[in-house]
């Protein structure tokens, strides 16, 4: 089975559907800075996710595709609101959308993009449950970004904290994914459970490989800066492993320092690169990556052998090589 | 029929419902304000519109009730937004929720409304047309804030514009009540449409006499100011209305500065009485009232007499006669 072949092969569906999906009409306002937030999307993991989940409880993955491109919609949602309240100026090298409008078209904008993503949920008759799992998504996503949010402004981040907000803010949008597309396929209660279970550490898995990956990847293959974290003055995995393990006073100083200042400056990134690793907090987070990973596999045992479920299995094993 | 013990009797319902969907949880910041804002509602016309929809049909309006309360949840999301956008800090009397805590909040707090409306919508063999009529509801409703919003940088807003924004901004998702309540009610789809054509009406003439009252209604009874509309630089029906009839030139100059200014302050106010008293605007806007009033209840004619139908026609009346 050629991964990568059949991967872009779904990309480009998706990719097809969201160009037929997007059309640009009146008010402008609204359906110019969507279809430009929209566009060139990178992996599009979501909606590929959603159709490898309908074919691994042997259902059609086109049947799946459009609800994955809702989900795709909706996350893009969460990222136009996550721009404004963070701030942020630049994503995947574009002026956000309240940068290149404004404020309140890139709320509006992000409003319109929830409700669009619901009306092309195609009927079926598990809507119910569909529409049921992507309300949960959009609500969990959000209760996320709010503990992310408050992290900000707080010091003692529990490790156990930190994951609640990543199964929230991350690891939950690609249970939608894998649920809504199990339910497209008509999957048993019991294949919905593995489904979602294999979402679940997939994400959680994800989000500390990409703290990791902004301390340790390759600034060409990352596409951006490393260290970005550090300077933003992130609760990573990496930061709060760290400052339970710190026992010497230079180690204490520099985090409080950080704590106190909310980030530091990029010339501070090799010292916590030279910290994390004399601590061993590297090991430990690529130790529980690769658990996650395996985890999210062994998810998959009440799901029959097909190509499918051989997709879902692909995908753990691309995402734990990848280098960006 | 004793049409305000009736209403009194399902608002008291809704109230009911509403406090037990809302229950303050973590994360805070996302239920506190949402419970706030959501407090001492006033008239809560749309969860009853639901319900007396579904009754008109000959459902039980019981069946509506969670409906209602998503309609009414989705409503205050819009606000929470709006307020955001039109930088307003109070609404009916209190601090407005990016005010009371800050724009971050407002904003998350409005998404996760959203979600929260959507799953309370129960389950029923007509779920997939509730779902996208309540999806149409919220598109149009951000589409008609844009149009709203646009108005605000132009001066050559025609009443055919003014009717397309009204229409969406607030006609729209009051068709959703009467379309959600009827198919809880299982109505047929002439009754469908005969409640989506009355709730379509209701919506017009209700903005329009909003326009009025905002310039004649007793402040005591009206609970703010009159003349708002006129410091705010609104493009009422009133406005626009005066802009075309207006032939003197004291009536364009002082047209003319009040679309240049954006709105002119409260010594203006009488003098915009005054003239759209001597032009006729305030009868042609009645007239206009009046004949949207009279369509709604003709709307309803494609469904049998019954005490549903007759609290929708006395709904009307109630509006009609209101003097604030």
């Amino acid at each position: 089975m050629d991964f990568d072949a059949i991967y872009n092969e779904y990309r480009d569906k998706v990719e097809c559907r969201l160009k037929e999906i997007i059309e640009i009409k009146e008010p402008k306002l609204i359906y110019e800075p969507f279809s430009y937030f929209m566009e060139e999307g990178g992996k599009r993991i979501r909606p590929v996710l959603t159709m490898f989940a309908a074919e691994a409880v042997s259902g059609k993955p086109i049947d799946a595709l459009d609800s994955g491109c809702a989900i795709e919609i909706l996350h893009n949602f969460t990222l136009v609101h996550d721009d404004i309240m963070d701030k942020s100026d630049m994503r995947r090298g574009k002026l956000t959308v309240h940068k290149k409008w404004d404020e309140p078209v890139a709320i509006i904008t992000g409003d319109a993009m929830i409700g669009i993503a619901y009306s092309i949920l195609p009927q079926h008759e598990r809507y119910y449950e569909i529409s049921q799992a992507f309300s949960r998504g959009l609500v969990e996503v959000c209760e996320g970004q709010v503990w992310d949010m408050q992290f900000n402004e707080r010091k003692d981040v529990t490790l156990e904290e930190y994951l609640l907000m990543i199964d929230k803010k991350t690891a939950k949008l690609l249970e939608t994914c894998t649920v809504v597309g199990g339910h497209y396929g008509l999957a048993t209660p019991d294949e919905i459970l593995a489904l979602k279970n294999y979402a679940n550490y997939l994400g959680l898995a994800f989000q500390i490989q990409d703290d990791m990956l902004d301390m340790i990847a390759d600034e060409k293959k990352l596409g951006k800066k490393v260290g970005l974290d550090i300077q933003e003055g992130k609760k990573t995995f990496l930061i709060i492993k760290a400052n339970s393990l710190a026992k010497e006073a230079g180690d204490k100083q520099l985090l409080d320092l950080y704590f106190v200042s909310n980030g530091l400056g990029g010339d501070y990134v090799e010292k916590f690169r030279e910290m994390f690793s004399r601590l061993g907090v590297f090991e430990i987070a690529q130790n529980e990556v690769d658990r996650l990973f395996s985890e999210a596999k062994s998810s998959l045992s009440a799901i029959r052998d097909n190509r499918g479920k051989a997709l879902l299995e692909g995908l753990v094993d691309k995402l734990n090589n990848r280098a960006f």
